[in-house]
This record gives structure tokens, C-alpha cells and sequence, in this order.
């Protein structure tokens, strides 16, 4: 055993890092868990001064080499620990971990109107509640260039470990705004000249025929995986948008419907600025 | 208490149902559980005839009462069960499942040959292991009228119960196809006339610019979750297909990769047909 080597899985430090798993330990030390190698490379390229601590077995020192030495330029407190220690903090982290400031993420302080302003792509959580759709729809605005995504009281918290794991990193790349009433995000969206799309399977305008519209600055609210749209969430937008579908299936699942309706925008705003 | 209703959680046939839920349960007994009021109305609208039993509570049967119509019409064994019997039969089923035999997807036995014939949009699973993403691309093909997905020996298992769930019910809209050889999946695809395109984030083409080849009968070839398409996966394709990605994301997320490419490939063909 190294004896610079954090070697004791019931330590208080291991249950203190456990607990980030769960929101109230997360809000009571304001902090933040991210679990493996990429999603710590990403932390650590975007967000390193919100890092308070990276958790390395030797294994994933020398597995992921980048990391190691990224965490060792950019973080004062790098420990070294054994894999019963990295399970006993994260099942699932493959001995790579860190602890940051929940100002990892822009959550609740950053301003929605200095967020948006200039924006030509954002994406609106009204009430998304699984967690990793949401990860997987943060990562799909991201790679599809959005400037922001603003997330309302209704969705599921981003701070959650499978939010952070389905984002792949996405959440440390672009301002994730969090616990916003939806008429502050309409009238923030409104003031800075994006249009409002609402992504519902009755909607009136055809997604594959909206090129033009889509290449003017636009928000995309997407609904609850189960419920859709309601209709105060209807009520905000401009317009609704439907996805041609073919097959039997009713609609498509909500991550899935955001890809497309992301990378349609995306498509039609840089074909229009060419 | 009435005395129809299946009211003990710890009887012989909820474990029995409830052991569906593992892998080895299901090849022994050759049945699948089928969980949640979406999820078996499409079973009993598309593959009634593999239905061996079908639970519901009584909330269950006002709540929905189109699938206890259902049930009551096509499949002999309906029972009334207790919420307690529910819950243990399968905690998330909202009141509503049933049982299945395996054959309600078609697996193994369809022949790849005949599915294929006559096929516009295939999609290729060889390494897939989320069974989240495999149920979300499993509807999306779905939505975008697939004709079918072949899933090769080294994916995930389609009859799990998250994989099922997460297809939103579209596994029994289409021939799903398991235990497939790549070597074979190849040739019968060729020899149906369909170009095999692998998804690729370093794809030699770029989708948005690739309208024309889409037009064509196409089977969509995506790559494992973390470690993308393998050396002999991309050896059976034509051509590899990038996304355009516009942010700092290396990649998107599998399932939303495949939601943009099928759903690029069902417009353009449907736009050459038209």
C-alpha cells in the first residue's frame, strides 16, 4: 500500500462524496460529483477553478494519462486512491472522479437575458423528467451549437449524476441555466429577437418544410417525455412544429425528437449564413 | 377482497412473472413481460396472438380502458390483480402487463432474406450496448418506417424489460431481428439490393450533403456506444456518414446520432418518391 494513497472505503471523506449522489448533499455543500474519465476531461478543460478535488485509482492514471496530468495542472488537491475507494465513492466513475462547485454548471446565478442575448439556438426544458433524456438532449445542443439551455422549475434537476453522465461533458461546454419560471424565459427569449418552436407531434407547421423559418435566431421547447406540450408551455410559442413520421410508431422519444429538430436549425443557419 | 381478483404478491406465479425480468427466465421459459399500458396495447394491437396472459388492476382497467377492451377481445387468460400483486409482478408497470411468448418479436426464427426483400431502410445494430439507446433507436426506426432491425450477436438483449420498454411499444411494429452474424446481416442486405452506410463522426461523407445517395435503399449500420464502429463493422459498409457538428461536443449520443440519420434518410426518399 503507497501512503500517499487514500486507501479506506468507510472514511468520512468516502460517504461525503458518496452522499453528492444525492440532490440535498449536493445542495448543502453546494457541490457537484462527476464521475469518469470524459466527463472529468471535459470539468477540467472548461470549469477547472470550480474544481475542488479529482479521486485517481493508478489503474486510470495510467489508462487515461491526459487526464491525470490535466488534473495535476489545473487542481490543488489530486488524490491518489484505491479501487475499493473510487467504487465505494462512484460504482460506475472507472476510478476516475471529481468534486466541483455546483458553479460548475451556470444553474441559478448566471443572468437568462446576458445568457441569450446574440443567441441564434437554445433549447427550453419546461418539464423534462428523465434524467437521461436530458443529459442526452444537452449533449445534442451542444453538438449542434446552441448557445444555452434553459431548464424551468418543472424539469428534473442537471445536477443529478445520471444528468451529468448522459451529457458526456456537454455540461461544462455551454451555460445550462436552471430553476427559471417558463414567462421569465419567454419574455428573456422575446427581448433578445429569437422566435419561440414548440416540438409537438399535432403541430401546424412541418419541420421539413420550415428550412427558411428555421435559419431566423429560434428557442425549441421540448415537453414531458409522457405528456408532450401542455398548454401554458404551447401558449409561449410562436408556432408549433410536427416531424413527418412514417412507420406506426405515435411519436418519437423526446431526446430523439430534439436531435433532429436541433439539427435541422443548425443545418438551415449555417446553409443561410454561407 | 373480490374473489376473482389475484390478491397474494409472494404466489408461485407472480415470481414466475416476476423472473422475467432476468435473461435466463425468459430463454427457459421462451416468454417475454411486457410492462405498462403503452407498451401492451401495441402488443395486443400488433402481435395478439403470442399473448399468453395479460394483469390488470382495477384502476388499471378504468384508467385505460381501451387496453382492457383489448385484452378482453384477443387473450384468453385476463386476470385481476391487487396493486400489491402489480407491483411485485414488476414495479413499474403502472397497473398494466402482460406475458408474452418471445416470438411476439421476431428474433431468431425470421429468415434475414425475407425481411430484407423489397427493404428501403434497414437498420444495423452490431455492438449496442444501452438498452436504453437500443429501445429509443429501435422506435425511431420505427417512426421513420423502417422496414426492420437486425441485431447481431455481440448487442444488448432486445427482450430485456428496459429494452422493451423503451421502445415505446414500436418492437412490435417492426421485425426486430437477434442473434444475427454481421458476415450474414452483409450479405443479405446486398443481395436485397440496399447500400450499407456506417454513422461516423469521422465518415468520409457528411449527411447534410447527402441527399441523392439517401434517395436510394439504405440500411444504416450504428456503432457501439463508447467505442463507435469497429474495423469490421465499417469493412461492411460502402461508404462511412458524418454529422456536421457545430459545438465543442466530440459526438452525439448514439440513439439521437440514429434519429438524425434515419429521419434525413426517410425525407429523402419519401422527397424522391413524391
Amino acid at each position: 500500500m503507497r501512503p500517499d494513497m487514500l486507501a479506506n472505503p468507510r472514511s468520512e471523506r468516502v460517504n461525503r462524496v458518496a452522499a453528492l449522489s444525492g440532490r440535498s448533499a449536493r445542495l448543502k455543500h453546494n457541490q457537484l460529483l462527476v464521475e469518469g474519465p470524459q466527463a472529468v476531461r471535459e470539468l477540467l478543460m472548461h470549469r477547472a477553478p470550480t474544481v475542488r478535488d479529482v479521486y485517481l485509482t493508478d489503474a486510470a492514471r495510467q489508462r487515461y494519462p491526459d487526464v491525470a496530468e490535466l488534473a495535476a495542472e489545473r487542481v490543488r488537491f489530486v488524490h491518489l486512491v484505491s479501487p475499493q475507494v473510487a467504487r465505494a465513492m462512484s460504482p460506475d466513475c472507472q476510478g476516475v472522479l471529481a468534486v466541483s462547485q455546483l458553479a460548475a454548471i451556470a444553474g441559478r446565478q448566471a443572468d437568462i437575458a446576458d445568457v441569450v442575448a446574440g443567441a441564434r439556438l437554445v433549447v427550453v426544458l419546461p418539464a423534462a423528467s428523465d434524467p437521461g433524456n436530458v443529459g442526452t438532449i444537452i449533449r445534442a445542443a451542444d453538438a449542434c451549437g446552441a448557445d444555452a439551455v434553459l431548464v424551468a422549475v418543472g424539469s428534473v434537476d442537471v445536477t443529478s449524476p445520471k444528468v451529468v453522465r448522459a451529457t458526456a461533458g456537454s455540461l461544462f461546454h455551454l451555460p445550462v441555466l436552471t430553476g427559471l419560471e417558463l414567462p421569465n424565459i419567454a419574455a428573456a427569449l422575446r427581448q433578445a429577437g429569437l422566435q419561440i418552436l414548440g416540438a409537438d407531434g399535432y403541430g401546424s407547421l412541418v419541420l421539413e418544410d420550415s428550412g427558411e423559418l428555421l435559419a431566423a435566431p429560434t428557442a425549441w421547447v421540448l415537453g414531458n417525455e409522457a405528456h408532450g406540450l401542455g398548454q401554458a408551455e404551447k401558449a409561449i410559442c410562436d408556432d408549433t412544429v410536427r416531424i413527418t413520421l412514417h412507420g406506426a410508431a405515435e411519436s418519437l422519444n423526446v431526446a430523439a425528437a430534439a436531435a433532429i429538430v436541433l439539427h435541422a436549425t443548425a443545418h438551415a443557419q449555417h446553409a443561410a449564413r454561407a
